[in-house]
């Protein structure tokens, strides 16, 4: 007898996986390693930016009581007494119509008020002594970037958890930090199942496919942020997929399988859940592609249970995997970002669960409009090249007309929203 | 004497670099280190996809013919001759009213031509025999995945020079590709010069900060596709300067320095240009920030000589060193990709050159809105830590108002765009 499942909501199934969520140790990588980890600390200013009062741009630190009178006509002559080179410090105190040339970054000297930009002076020399004269008067801090302008000493400047950014990795530099404690990546197995199953390098046979889902489910890992490890793919035969669930099991923080957990003779995930003692979380969520979708749970440990097929299998991971992976990795907003489009095409099937049908967004005069790519049936793999959203079609509505406003997930985006975009979706 | 520069509009700066584009090699990479780098070769369907005729699912394999009569009142009974699971092929020729169980993904068999899902049959056992029947009629194809619906043998399905996306992965394992052709990374060396600059490690003294742009500069390249290669920081000192300069050019495709290119008195590469005997492109481009932006050439190879200040040396990479990435990338879309969007808040600066404004975008309703992020000064480096887009404020402009309909690049986006943004600006 074929075993009566009952589909589960997707937002409560995204909530029942969060709820086994776990979150990553600190390691240190080196600062150059450090591009696309995750901060795994407030990365605190231990000093003001700029450090001290400097100069933005080449030319002359002066007193602007001096230039009171300065004008096109009588313009106000300054002896120059020193120079300074971005990185060095001048021991002079300046004093009455002296100048000192500086440098962009140099540090402002004692007695300066304002700094006047080299093109704005006109030089000239006498009696071995050089002289700077200016046509304008200049106010007090005129051309200064103030020490602490940019950062105070103590402010939080990003929060642990975040992505680091090209930004970031400058801003971690600037303040010291030659190794980086960044989240350790969650490492995450991956058995592929079915007997159907050719290697990649294997030339195709009558009935077989080649073994595409592990692969694209390691770099829909690596854009997660985790570190996937493959365990191979096997044939359905139980005994085998049971041993190779169980020994994956102990050394991953993660498991993943694909295939296996319909109700198929040869679906032996549902057994082997049964022999690990596993708690199955849910075994059919209301939704198309990948109702087909399960995860369970043991001491703590998720294990997903995949669609074998692509596009489904494709899904679950953004849907189910995606936002423990982020968890894990202490980011504040792990779940994918929703935003509103309009629908450039007619999709005219009904949905009696919520649809994920793959799109492709595009911009336009400030407005977004999104549309389905290639074929949405489970089984295709060719639309996945195309797509960088998914378009959200809630169970139970009818069919959508071009020019209707629906809802589309970021799956390419690194921004990631801080509460779950299923909130508002059965 | 100060020397006086004529600035260059920043299309006309794009342009003149993009004339000494170069393209990439190829190099073949394990398809599981394929995601994220760029394709060199299209990638062309040697098989259909499905392979073959099969099943989308669990069920019956059957001839529809037989099931014209069927009916909840009068139901129709099969036969099963035989069971097939995916990877299998049955070697029965279905015969009237016969039916073979057949799992997903398994081949239909001869002399079928629709499937019976699992769920809407009854089974039962007979004289040692299996029996299904079934309550509806059936139309031939219902429930089959036909040979090559998805793909036809012989189609580019991906394009030379794409970003390897998880999707794409997927279709080159089921292409077979267990190595993947993909270009060659350019490699950018990079050196920051300038006596104010300390180590990372280096604890901070009077007038000195930390090197933090190179570090930057080497997270953009990744990000942007290339190989960065870092040849240390360097005092301003001009022979000193120019032999590293020399020695790098040697080993990399492209190479990058940080400040010394303004018109103080320290700033080094306009003499470095000279002694190289370099072709000077552009050496002041009419934009903020990064003005000083100067770009040479010698033999072919390009040097870009960006500004000392974080934001400007960041703005620098993004507008002249990322499209020159893509294009030896192959990538078809080289340039950033410019949106619309309503500016959050008042920018009310008057931009006598064109401005790129550090943004953050956000998404609401359909609607996009962009704020600009921190200061917008040039040596201001904490407000790159949140930017995800350049805000660009067209040279001649009078301040923004919140509200006002503005142009934004994506700098966290691989989609990009094949013509530049900058056709449309000065």
């Amino acid at each position: 007898m074929v075993e009566k499942r009952k589909p589960i909501a997707v937002k409560d199934a995204i909530e029942k996986v969060l709820g086994f969520s776990r979150v990553g140790q600190i390691e240190h990588v080196a600062l150059q390693e450090s591009y696309g980890r995750f901060l795994a600390v407030d990365l605190v200013a231990d000093h003001a930016v700029p450090p001290f009062d400097r100069s933005p741009y080449d030319g002359f630190a002066i007193r602007s009581i001096d230039t009171i009178s300065a004008s096109a006509d009588l313009p106000v002559e300054f002896e120059v007494i020193d120079e300074i080179g971005a990185g060095y410090v001048s021991d002079h105190l300046l004093g009455e119509r002296q100048a000192i040339r500086i440098m962009t970054g140099a540090q402002i000297p004692n007695g300066c008020d304002a700094v006047v930009m080299l093109e704005l002076t006109k030089v000239s020399k006498r009696n071995d002594k050089v002289f700077m004269s200016i046509k304008r008067p200049f106010k007090k801090g005129d051309n200064i970037s103030f020490a602490g302008e940019d950062t105070l000493k103590g402010s939080t400047l990003v929060k642990k958890g975040a992505y680091i950014t090209p930004g970031i990795v400058a801003l971690l530099a600037t303040f010291g930090y030659d190794t980086v404690p960044v989240v350790y990546k969650p490492r995450i197995g991956i058995i592929a199942t079915g007997s159907e199953l050719l290697d990649v390098r294997e030339t195709l046979v009558p009935g077989k496919i080649r073994n595409s889902n592990s692969f694209m489910i390691e770099a829909q890992c690596r854009r997660g942020g985790a570190k996937p490890i493959y365990f191979g793919k096997l044939m359905d035969n139980l005994d085998e997929c049971f041993l190779a669930v169980q020994n994956a099991l102990r050394s991953v923080d993660f498991l993943i399988t694909t295939g296996g957990v319909s109700v198929g003779d040869y679906d032996y995930l549902p057994e082997i859940y049964k022999r690990l003692g596993a708690n199955v979380l849910f075994n059919k969520v209301a939704m198309r592609p990948g109702s087909v979708t399960t995860v369970a749970e043991v001491n703590g440990k998720l294990l997903f249970g995949l669609s074998g097929n692509p596009s489904a299998c494709y899904v679950g991971f953004e849907l189910f995997v995606r936002p423990i992976v982020r968890t894990f990795l202490h980011n504040e907003r792990p779940h994918l970002q929703k935003i509103k489009a309009v629908l450039g095409k007619d999709f005219l099937k009904p949905n009696p669960f919520t649809r994920f049908v793959r799109g492709q967004l595009t911009f336009s005069d400030g407005k977004i409009s999104v549309s389905p790519v290639g074929l949405d049936k489970s089984n295709v793999v060719t639309s996945l090249a195309d797509a960088n959203v998914f378009i959200v079609l809630p169970g139970g509505s009818r069919g959508y007309q071009m020019g209707d406003m629906v809802d589309v997930l970021l799956i390419e985006d690194q921004t990631g929203s801080e509460t779950s975009w299923a909130e508002s979706f059965k």
